[in-house]
């Protein structure tokens, strides 16, 4: 009889690696898939190491471009931000992984997807979901869950047996005392000793961006340029460099953002599952791009649309955090959100400095700003007699209140 | 026949001056006002200077203690900023001025009065709806909206030349090419050489910060403590300062602020009448604050309630705007934020830096944290096959959708 | 020098033939426009007494199938009810007749439009709004804001002596004692006798339905047709008439409405301007329509959809009330309704009885509805564990706030 | 060595009786606690038959009065209703269950509680949310989501066998095909004949109401009195009975409803758990309650409290329905319900005939009505000309956005 198929989403990792010889030896036959979605890795040996270790296939898939425009950019159209701080660098990469793997079991014809996300934290949520959404009759074999994983593997130490009982390479480096996940969005820092939030994160943790200390004493100033919303380019004024592609674009903004100490936040916040964590995360070039982003909305986007898209925003971020990227309801304020970025077309301007990202300047073809009218100095138009009326009839029912009181 | 007294919000000003003195020609007795908010000015000369000009009397009220407690602190507690960047310096400090006034014209026993606020801006609206919501039968003077004045003073040097022909002195001091206002909250600065949107916004603008580059090389470590959303003290960890008075604390901070360049930003807003402006805004003492004030939310507030509370800031920041501070539908968001603040209670630690305010650590009596239960190497109670269920069950609905599609 | 025109929304009423008039007098081209929104009236009659009054050409347009397939049709896919209780009958109406008169003018070639809407209510800002967005350069005539207007005419007996002086004919017709606007959604009443809340509705005031207590004692069933949320056929099962033109549909439901007593309703609503005012609405059809339509959102639209929509539902009564149809933020939610409307396709019957509508069932290829998972006694692939491991994980935060309270 | 006690939540029915047993069986010391919350049913004769089935002690707890002071009036100040329909009469009666049920635990010095909800409804979220978040560190026994009792009792009969066993006994009467829960609130109709939404609900299945067809032909007219949004009294206006107790209102008010056949609805909705679930319910008291309030709301209420209330709505009447009673946000959103019924005080006049309930005149102290100011025919302080400037002003960007286009 043949054996069964199982899409595995493998990192080369200790986990994933275990994962894989324990379904292999449970009779499936392993189709290693490895999603880059910008993690720092050696890609071909990553892929030695999984048929090493008994995968009969390996899909190596470079999702890269399609994590900017189809994921990044839309979080940023609606400003989306978890809990006021946290950018969402790891949840925006959860579904394309989830729905690349799905594809992948399509085209080889399984319906059994597995992962090694842990079975406390958000990850499995999403890639789950993901799964679902994308083939809801999908078999998802999850060990971080799975009772009789979970009584063969107490800890790591149990993995480490199984690995070198089956020859399984592991790498001797030194574990960090806190866990990683690293994509072109951010890194997260997360776990070990990080877990008391009483303490201050240490200096060595951060990766992706220098310390405001050591960042340059001159500032470098960016243009931006934007089209209903999508950043089309951005240039380093310093040194005329210009980036047009998406994914170019946000490596490089990576690049100037590291060197300029842009991007750390550190927060308690609270998991899907309503475990509150401790996370510390560094995205740098993304935190320009909001920014730059957000101030051109300033002399864009319409007043209203602006108050009604702040006001869902955290539904928004909570939808993507929680996993529900494919969902109806997610698909539903996406439709929103498209309408409201008609027109945020123009230039921006920032400013980098020893981690601050500063307004500069913003300019629009489609500005709703009228210099004339907004000014103290100038009438533009504008009746100041008109205001009055304004005020008393927004005051009828506030002067309706305070007589009754 | 005896005069109608007046209640005119002087600020010593050449507007508020002229205005004084034309009320005064128009038969009113004027009763001049002036609101101690924390702006940066000689009272005795304001007070000296409103005689002289014809005031019957002069009431200088000292509002900043009851700002920062009425006023700053529920802000906070609501997170409250309007359009994600503006922290509402100007509009928390206008109800307070307009109820003051309206308490004064009571005891004065008059319905009238009058303010100096331009007829293109927020704050003759905050001020006018605070009139009307302590006292509904108010009659208000607003020069600025009223075809007579706006007929005889068409522009600066009309002012000017009012002000020589009954002898009321005018500084000599060159006007600064933009506009501001200053109290214990911070200062904004608008118009003149801001009005375009495409300029950076020049250094010698700023007055309460120092540039990031101005600032020291060196840390400032702060520690704040909380009870039940309110700040009880902040102490200097580097040099052993503690300041626990309310108001006290507002001016430390915004003295630790401006050394560490804490709190500008620069934003194209809208004004509640729908013109877009440019400002330019420099908050130190309160952007720390908000920042220690969220920071310690992490541990102590439920997850629900913070994203409910998200999802409603963006409407209790645009009612301030506003000035709809005491309207019903404005208490009724208070009473909802106040029963959120409940044990947000605890120390919060933040480092200052070049314009950077940092996490360094919560701790909370109260804290929802489980450093066991978040961990990853820990099970904390936590058993990860109930995941299995919760996924699964959150998944019912989104399997139906998928199946149907 | 020619003449320049205006474009004056006519009705034949006392009033607008006195500002018809007026405008000539004033040297105005008075060019009237009559829109056809499904009002009971003589329209060749009302073209006849345009042109006697002075008008100096007439446009009568039929509005009445673009006001149900693009105005009601939209209105329905939101559920849309103003206050939990009134169908915007009105409101509805108003953005397409202000959107053909600009059309009117730019055919005509000029920037002048009137209306006779009162200075007090909702007409008026649904009308100018309706312009200033279909031609921003606009200029507006509304002679019941205007001061000339005013001073001329300060009651009905004065517009009488100036019909009566320039040869305008009056309907005899005793005047009813209160104000009712008639379109193919409903007719509303307001004013006169209704003004005291304290009072019951006379029956007589009603006019599109019969009392309760008159309808027959026989139930009527229709049966609804609709995909993606947009009706495409009822039929009455009684009697076999189907129904298939939009326009067809809805006098057919308002016809079987009125005879089955349906969609009266009576409340204190609170208008744009703050004051509050008594309406009386029949709303025979559309109440049918609205409950047939939610009712088949019952099996065809996803839970999370349904509440975010349900969230949103009240903002969008608002803007439509206020007369923002067309205003960006209106279109936002509107691209996320129209989302949420995909596969609301199905059958929905309901049933008529003496003011009931009551749910008679409902079907759908597109259900989302699974009856052996819905089932108490059947699993349908439900494993009741799940439920264990869901509930167990939302209680994580619920045991947490419960400690430590 | 002492048996562990456990506090069953007890029926009398089938289900709780085996269970009842099986915990005996399995060495509990079983307590049973009955809950009266309005159901119709012979408390003595169920606590006889736990006795009989082996319970050590028997708890009958009258709820009703404490039900509708603090569960029913709190959710009509809200005016909660779930997806626009169900007016959550079963959810309103979990959480007051779960509370005494673990005050009995406390008092019986355990943390053992069990209770015989299904693994497939909202139910056993409800209890079980409602026992943790009253005693966090209880265990709970849900046997029909444990393994072992799944097992054993696959369907009905193999409870019917284990009771024939153990001599319980058992109801003759022949099982309705359909399930219900009934309460002072409403009852409830699921499952069986009805799980088909195709179908109409037949005629047979209502209990706590007569048919429209068979109510009577005279309307009955009914005077409420409400202080600060609580009913305080209720007037039958044609014998002149009057009802101020709160249970005794309710009681009297499901009276009168099921005479005139107020309150059935009949709908798919979404239980928490995402599965979709068709429900017929009768809640005729409450839905002449909260008809009533919500019509004294239309003079006393202030617009903008009005508004922001029923954007929240949808989401209080979710928390409700999923069963975050005690939960923190719902607290949260409690305070802002109770502020926003301050002054909801006045008479409300409603008439009931033949299943419609007709707004007949409010009158309030209170009132925010001014019949002047609404008016068409005076003035009542109203400047039209205000009106100018208020469209104006708010035409600004919306000019400015039609100019962009």
């Amino acid at each position: 009889m043949e054996k069964e198929k199982v899409i595995l989403a493998y990192s080369g990792g200790l986990d994933t690696s275990v994962i894989l010889k324990w379904l292999s030896n449970k009779g499936f036959d392993v189709i290693a898939y490895v999603a880059n979605v910008g993690q720092n890795e050696d890609f071909a040996a990553i892929e030695k190491k999984a048929f090493a270790t008994g995968a009969s296939k390996v899909y190596i898939e470079d999702l890269r471009k399609e994590l900017v425009t189809d994921y990044v950019f839309p979080a940023m159209k609606a400003n989306t931000i978890y809990e006021g701080t946290y950018m969402l660098g790891t949840s925006l990469a959860r579904p394309i992984i989830a729905k690349r793997q799905i594809e992948i079991a399509k085209k080889e014809g399984t319906v059994y997807v597995a992962h090694g996300a842990t079975g406390k934290g958000n990850d499995q949520v999403r890639f789950e979901f993901g799964y679902y959404m994308n083939m809801p009759e999908v078999k998802i074999i999850s060990p971080w869950k799975d009772p009789e994983w979970l009584s063969q593997f107490e800890g790591r130490s149990d993995m480490i047996a199984y690995a070198e009982k089956y020859g399984i390479p592991i790498k001797a480096s030194t574990k960090k005392p806190y866990s990683e996940d690293e994509n072109l969005i951010h890194i997260s820092h997360e776990a070990g000793i990080l877990e008391n939030p009483a303490n201050r994160c240490p200096e060595d943790v951060y990766s992706l961006t220098v310390s405001p200390k050591n960042a340059p004493d001159e500032e470098t100033l960016l243009t931006f340029t934007f089209k209903d919303g999508i950043p089309l380019s951005v240039k380093n004024e310093n040194d005329g460099t210009e980036v047009t592609d998406p994914l170019e674009m946000i490596l490089y903004l990576n690049k100037v953002g590291h060197d300029n100490a842009i991007g750390r936040v550190d927060m308690v916040e609270n998991r899907f599952i309503g475990i509150k964590s401790r996370g510390v995360y560094e995205t740098p070039g993304c935190e320009i791009l909001w920014k730059a982003h957000h101030n051109l909305e300033g002399i864009t986007m319409d007043k209203e649309v602006m108050h009604l898209r702040d006001g869902l925003t955290p539904k928004y971020a909570e939808l993507i955090y929680n996993g529900y990227w494919f969902a109806p309801e997610f698909n539903m304020l996406t439709a929103a959100f498209e309408q409201s970025q008609k027109q945020v077309t123009g230039t921006s301007k920032v400013v980098l400095y020893k981690g601050n990202v500063t307004f500069a300047g913003v300019t629009s073809p489609c500005s709703l700003y009228n210099e004339e009218l907004g000014s103290m100095d100038k009438a533009g138009g504008y009746q100041p007699v008109d205001c009055k009326g304004f005020i008393n009839i927004n005051a009828i029912r506030l002067m309706a209140s305070s007589s009754r009181n």
